[in-house]
Parts: C-alpha cells; structure tokens; sequence
C-alpha cells in the first residue's frame, strides 16, 4: 500500500525556558479564519502530529471498538483477541464503504454491511463472497488500512503519518512527570460533547490563562486565585503547571471532594488542579479526586468540536461517597461559559478593524502556546 | 434567440457483448467527489443528453403542466390545447421572473405573477401591458424559450441541448422491447422523493447488481434469488435484464400480485422482475403487477434527489384486487435499504485511504455502467 | 492607526435629467448571482458610501446604543455622555472579542466580557488589568476604531471609509426637500425584520416602480392607482416621487388614517404618499399619517435582510385616535407581497435561460436606479 500521508515533519529547532516578553500580540486575523490556513493545519499537524482520540478504558474487553474523526478520516479503534489495540481506517477495500456508523460497541469481527466483506480485528480480510472467482485475486492484499497508534499513561494516541516520529520519542519531556496520578488506571463517569464557533487555538489560548476567570468564571475564582498559576513547562509542546485550591475544597458545585483520590496524591497537592495543555488536540486538568481530559478537534476555520471526559478512581464508582456530577457540572458550567467567550472572540477577530493586540503579563502561556503553533504553520 | 447549450457531443465509439472482465475496479475518487466532475457532468451529460423528466399521464387533458428540474433549470412541461406536449424555461421574458412554483396543476395560459406577461401553452407571448410603446418591441421575439421534448414508451425525456441527436436514434436500440408491457398507458398511484447523501452515480452502481441482496434486502432475497439475474443487455446506456420470482409470487409485502397484469405478459414473464437502467437518469424496473420508475437527479457531489413512481394498468385502479400499497411498502423499506448503504460508501469513498477496489464476478453491469460513464467524464 | 478601508471613490460624471429610453433592459445576470460582484458591491458601495443604519429616537438619551452591521462587521452607535452620537467597531483592542451581543440596550461604559478592558462611551480606554506591567503600553493608543458617522433628517448614516465625501456634500440635492415632514422628531413603533431570498438589486427595482400593483398588490392598487406616479428625481442616487392617495383614505388596512399627521403637510400632499429611494440601501416612505423605512441589507447574492420601521409623529402615540397596526399591517402584508416577487425573479435570473428583457415605460426608475447602481460596479 503506498503512503497515505507524507513522513512527519519534526520541526528542527526548539526553544525552551521562555516566559513572558513584553510585546509579545495574538495571532494576525489570517490564522483564525483562513480556509487556506485551516488546509494545511489539518495536513502538518493533525495528519502527521500524535493526537489523542481516547482512554483505554473506553475499550476494556477484546472486541471493543469506538470510533474517531481525525484530520476528517473516520477511525476505528478496537481491542482485538490478543488484546492489542489496533486503529483502522473506517473504509471497506471493496467499494469503499463505510464500515461502522456507530460511536462504539463490540465486535466479534468486523463486516462491511453493503457485500459482507469479513476483516477480523487485526484487519485481515477473512471473507469476500464471489471474489475467489476473480483471478489474482488475494485477500492478503486487502487487509484493512491500519494507522499508526500509541499509548501514554492510558490514553489512546493515532498519527496518520505513515512513519511518524515514536511517540514515546515526542513524549520524553513527560516521562515519569504524571505517574502518581494513576491516568492508566482511571475511568470516564461521563463524556459531553461541545460543538463550538470559534477556531481551536482560542480554545488553547482561553485554557492557557486565567486573567479571564474574574469576569467569566466567578464559580470557579472563588476556589482558586485567578492570579495564582505556578507553570512548569512554559515552553513548546506541554505547556501548563497548577494553580491552588482553597484549603480543604474541591472544583465542584458544593466545593467538597467529590470521589476517592485518583491516585497517589501527596502534600500540597492535594489542594492543587494540575493544568497541562498536550499540543495539539489535548488539555489535561488534573485534581485530586478527577481528571477532566479535552480533545480539541478543529471542523473548519470557525468551529471546533470539544470532547469532554471526567475521569475517576475505578474504585470510586461502588462509593457511597462518589458524587461524578458535583464535578460534571462544575465543570460543563465553566466550560460552556469559556466557549462562549471563545465564540465572541472568533466573531470580533473577523473583523476588519482587527488587529493583533498585546498579551498581558498573566498570558504567557498562550503567547508561548502561539509560538509553538506557528513552528508548524507559520 | 442565440444557443443556450452547446450541440449534443455524441460519444464516437460503443464497444458491445462484453462482459465481465477480470481486473475491472471501482471508480477513482474523484469522480464521486469533486465539484468540477460534477459541474463537467451537469454540463456534458445533463445538459446534453435525452432525460427523463416523467409520463403522459401526468398530463392527460389540455393545460395540464408539471415542473421538473434538470441541470439546475426549472423546466415548465406542459400539454397544450392541440394535445401537444412541449417544454419551456420557467423563466419570464420581461424581468426573468419564475412563472410558476408548483410542482404541477393546470393553466389556461402562463401568466407571470410579477407584471402579469401572459403566454401561450405554446409559448407565444400574447400580452405585455404598455410594451405596445416601447419603440421596436415586437411580441414576436419574446416567446418563452422552448427546450427540445421527446416521448419513449409513454415517458417524457428533455434535452437542453440546441440540436441533439434524435431520441428515437439514441433509444433504436431498445425498440419494440418493452411495448407489450404497455407502458404508455399505465397511470401512477404514488410518488415518494428521496433525499440521497451520496453520489448519484453509486445510485446506478447499486441498481445494477444484487451481490448486496442477502445482507442489505433479506425481504427481497425471499422471494427473488440473489444471484439469479439473467441480464440481456450488458453494455452501452441501456442495461440489465431478468431476475425470476419464486413461482406464485409477487414483489410486495404480501408476497401477492397487487393488481391487473400491466400489460400481454406471456408464460414465463410471469415470474420474472426485468431491470433496466436507462443512461443517465432512469431504472425502470417491470414486475407482472406493476411498473416502478426512479428519476435520478444529481443535485452535488455527494447528494441525489430520486423520485420513484409506481405505475399500474389504468384499468386496475377501480377494481376490488387493486393493492397499491402492497407494493409501494414493499420498495419504499427495499429502496431505503438501498439508499443507506449508498451514504456509507460515500462516506467512506471520501477517504483519503480508499483506493479503487475490485468488482466481483456478480457486478459485472456496475462496471459496465461505469465504462459508459467514462465515455462522457472519463 | 492605518486605514482600515479606502477613501471613497467619488464617481466623476452623473447624468441628470434623463427620463424613460425605450431600450433600456434590466441587468446581466452576473449582477445578481455573482459572488464576485458582491464581493466588489460589498467593497466599493457599502464599505465607502454613506449607509443608513437607524435613526436618532433610536438613542435618546446618554449611553443608550444599538448595533448595526455594515458590509459584514458589526458596528456600535451610541449617544455618549455629551449627547454626541458615536460609531465603533465592535472589537475589543486586547484580542478581538466582539465587545457586545445585544441589539441595543444601555451602556454605562463598553466592557469586554472577556478580560473586562473598559472603554469610554467616546471609545477611549479607561480600564485594562495588569497592563501596567507591559513596557511601552499606552492606553491612548488602545482606544475602539471609531468610524464616521453622520445625520440627515433625523437618520443615522455610517461611512466605513476612512475619509469620506462628507454626507451634506453627497446629501445636498436633497437640502430642505424634506423639512416639513418633521422627520429628526418622529418615533418607531414597530420593526420589522425580513430574511429575503433575493438580491438587494431586486429589492430596489421592485421599490421604484408600480407596473406590477395591479397583480402583486391588490388592496394596494385600490388606494392608489397603479399608473399615476408623478416623479421629480429621475436620474442620480436620490429617486423618486409621489402617487396620488384616493381622497379620503390612508394607505392602512381600514382605509382610514391611523394617526396624526407626522408633520407640516399641506394642501394635496395631504393625499398623496412620496416614495424615494436613497442609494444604496435606504428607502423612504411618506404618507401623511406616518413614515416608513426600509433598511435594504446585502448578505449574498441572493439574499438580502430588510429591516422596516413605521414612525410617527412623537404626540400621536398617547392619543386615543392612535392606530399603528393599521398602517403596519397594510404594509407588512405589502412588503411580503413584494418579497415574494423579488424571490420568483431571483430564481428565474438565475437561469442560464434569463436574458435582460425590455424596461417598459413604467419602469423608468428601475433603469435609473440600475444606471447609478453601474456607475459602481458596471
């Protein structure tokens, strides 16, 4: 089968360490509207870039699948007999049907609905009626396409590259960095769905800052400073740090712990959220007692799809004390009043009148997290 | 009135009696996806070759008109009082004013709802208030603009083209086939439209093989063998043939014959369904009982409008064993099976992992179909 | 800050005087379907000319605003403190935001929901958190991009140009011609919003002649008859004249006036109703019992939003003879008849069949009107 996509491009040379510089502006108007622009991010980052598109969890038995659209490609995700995960393009080698139309479920194998061409888990076509009779015909050739898949720290990672920088290579900043948190191990009480009208990036640069939460999140600025972020990775790929959380509360409605501790969870932190944005497609809230996961996935200039999962100890699910929603709605609250702002940006920055304005000292992050985008597309 | 369309670009060559050949793939891409294909195609084939746009008995008596829409024109057809059918642009001469929104009814003449310009039902322009002042304005030069009009077997086919070949040239092929059917009699009970998320090529593709039956249409496999088509006419724009009934049987719910015979069927037409595709736009698909006729309209790349008739003997409709919707159920469920897996393949056709794939022995008139095609695309 | 727009292009020649040509046709068809020329109507008309975009009752006292959105952006007109009325982008300077949602309401000070930068009401920058600390800040520098704004007679016009021929200037052929109609007094009862399937071309056309009353408006042509317009401007961006009203009666749904006159209106006029045309996107309606205004908004080639205000004269509204939905009514049900014309022709323009047709002598104005419109695009 001949390459579907280009190589990965790793951009050769990266800074680290920055933090704030004065004069630093948001990006020019062409970035956030540009179909041209849009074109080729979907080409040099989400087709050739590892983004996340699930938990292990999602599939904990062999024959479970879900499905993802990345880069506009339907996928299929399955835990196969060997329980290997292994990623598929959604696409029948017959007539090019689809295979799956569903969100997720179970497969014994998987068979095309339009002639009952028969693949099993690993891809391997097994069945195809008639086609024997077709001379040089060899079902070995019409295995399904597979794509490239990886894990880190329990979550899913597809790259459509066809030989894509290993992921543990791009990920080695991280290593050992999240472990006492248990991410592996944990499972999604919940999934929303956001469908937003604003460009991806002002998704990232919204999560990257926290200057807005006076005026926007007055829930959530009563249980951590708006001013008070401490950031560890400031620059390139991983981008984040914590940010504190009033003694003896939780980011919930009713302000108490809402599930069993994740995982290891000492000290200091237990009064900390951990905010990690994961270039390109994944924000990382870590709490105590949940972690809240993002997918970040850009439909076109002006709208993005939001995948928003909250994840808890296996164990806290039997609890008399776990309470998922005091967290869920937190959350979707806070949520749905960053997209709205979010949404006003996308709609200002259309206009004419716009022009890059300058970032404030409390938006480092996103000026930092701009820097990083336009290594690709700049 | 200079030319709307360029002349009928008549194909030069035809090969004939072939069948399936080894090798033979799925289309590329592109032609179930591109807007230019589409365009090339709206103008080559829909604006050039003979479509059908219905039947006589849509307008029995003088005045009764239809509108159709080919190409992307609105199209009056319209029986005149000396019973002449003929076809106009559904446009004013004065101000472009659309004469007529409804789908069909009766006029006594044409008259624009705007300045009240009143025409002929053929076309002459008979009165324009106050024009009698304007200097050189001569009625004379503003009849509505007439398209070319032809009738096959009792059904209506157009050709926006300015001098197209003759329709009884391009159809010498299928002459005397289909008369004891006696098609120009029979009157519709029902039309249904379908709104098709897919190419309207895959259309015919689906039509013109039942390797898809046993998975997609087990009412149908029951009482029509999948694998049993008899095909007669096997290349070129006509296609197709005969697939038996399982004895005593007819394709309806109920599995019985729903009305008079249609037409003088004979011995073993009585058991037998024939299936023909009519290139570019028709399936015309004659049981015993009845006759069901789709209309495919392309209207982009991935959409179709098809409008699907079902005819009987006019003699049928006032008799106590008159059944209609014992038909009409049983091809309204068939066709949306049809329909649903056609949107899963162009779904999955607009991969950019899906590459041609190979035709089994069972398609060999899918093929063939789109060997046609090509002759105008290609 | 640099020019965000062109200085306005002043055509150099206008014709004046010039009545019915027989000859005259109505516009090709790439005017009313083009992409293109309304990309260039969008540039070259609306984002340098002088558009209406409400009137003063609108914003009668300090702080109060509405917004308004012109050639795509959307703008913000508001009476600041010292009564002067004002225009702005509504774009935050800090990173884009669109600073308000509302049609209209109450502003205290203009402050972005994002991260609460607060402007004046004369659009300087009062407030911005943390700034301080970023070297070479200025606030002076960070005001709202205003734009030029302008009033005739009591309407609000907006000239997104960066130095525009001053409105007295473009307005003078109209200096006093409207004084005793009290227009900068009256007050809106009622707006109408109208979503059109048409291009705003069509709009005008329909508005400047009456050829098509007799079919398209019947209790209409019973109030006025269809062929007695008197018109005094015939060439040029301001058209119009009057049509007699039958003695007696108002252009209302009873036939009966519904209101106080709206100003000084003498002798005949008392029976008469002017319509005017103000290019490019007002119209002007006078009878004497009330006024009526279109907004006339492009938003594509083939659609158009119109916004209709009924005014009246401020002391007719606490009176006990005050009727406004007789005359709201009459015209609504008028205004739909009219847009359901506009959107017959824009379907049948848009035929590869459509060719101009002949201007009848009643349809002088149109042709005017497209003659000006020309001197822009053509």
């Amino acid at each position: 089968m001949p390459p579907l996509t280009q190589t990965t491009a790793i951009p050769a040379f990266r800074k680290t360490g920055e933090t704030f510089t004065s004069g630093a502006k948001t990006l020019p108007q062409r970035y956030l509207v540009s179909p041209e622009i849009f074109a080729k991010e979907q080409a040099v980052i989400f087709s050739t870039q590892w983004v996340c598109v699930g938990h292990l969890s999602q599939i904990a038995k062999a024959g479970d699948y879900f499905t993802s659209e990345v880069a506009g490609e339907s996928l299929i995700i399955v835990r196969d007999q060997k329980a290997t995960i292994r990623g598929f393009y959604n696409v029948c080698r017959h007539r090019g049907t689809r295979l799956c139309e569903d969100k997720g479920g179970q497969f014994r194998a998987i068979q095309c609905p339009y002639h009952a061409w028969t693949y099993g888990l690993d891809g391997r076509l097994l069945g195809a009626p008639h086609m024997d009779k077709v001379q040089g015909f060899d079902k070995a050739e019409h295995s399904l396409h597979a794509i490239e898949l990886a894990l880190w720290e329990g979550f899913i990672f597809v790259n459509l590259a066809n030989e894509p920088t290993p992921l543990e290579e791009v990920f080695a900043p991280l290593t050992g960095k999240f472990t006492h948190w248990n991410l592996p191990k944990l499972r999604s009480a919940k999934r929303i769905e956001y469908d937003v009208r604003a460009n991806w990036k002002l998704i990232f640069e919204n999560y990257s800052e926290c200057y807005h939460c006076p005026g926007v999140h007055p829930a959530l600025s009563k249980l951590t400073p708006y001013d008070s972020a401490e950031n560890d990775l400031c620059e390139g790929p991983f981008l984040g740090g914590f940010m504190p959380i009033t003694k003896g509360h939780s980011l919930t409605m009713t302000g108490n712990a809402c599930a069993l501790p994740v995982g290891d969870i000492k000290g200091e932190d237990h009064a900390r959220v951990f905010y990690y944005s994961i270039f390109p497609n994944m924000l990382l809230s870590m709490h105590p007692d949940y972690v809240m996961v993002h997918q970040v996935w850009p439909k076109s200039p002006e709208r993005t799809l939001i995948l928003c999962d909250w994840l808890f100890h296996p164990e806290a699910f039997d609890r008399p004390d776990f309470h998922p929603n005091d967290a869920i709605e937190f959350w979707d609250m806070t949520n749905r009043q960053d997209w709205h702002v979010c949404e006003l940006s996308q709609q200002g920055i259309a206009s004419r009148a716009y022009r890059p304005g300058p970032y404030s000292p409390r938006e480092s992050i996103p000026a930092a997290w701009d820097r990083e985008y336009l290594r690709y597309v700049g």
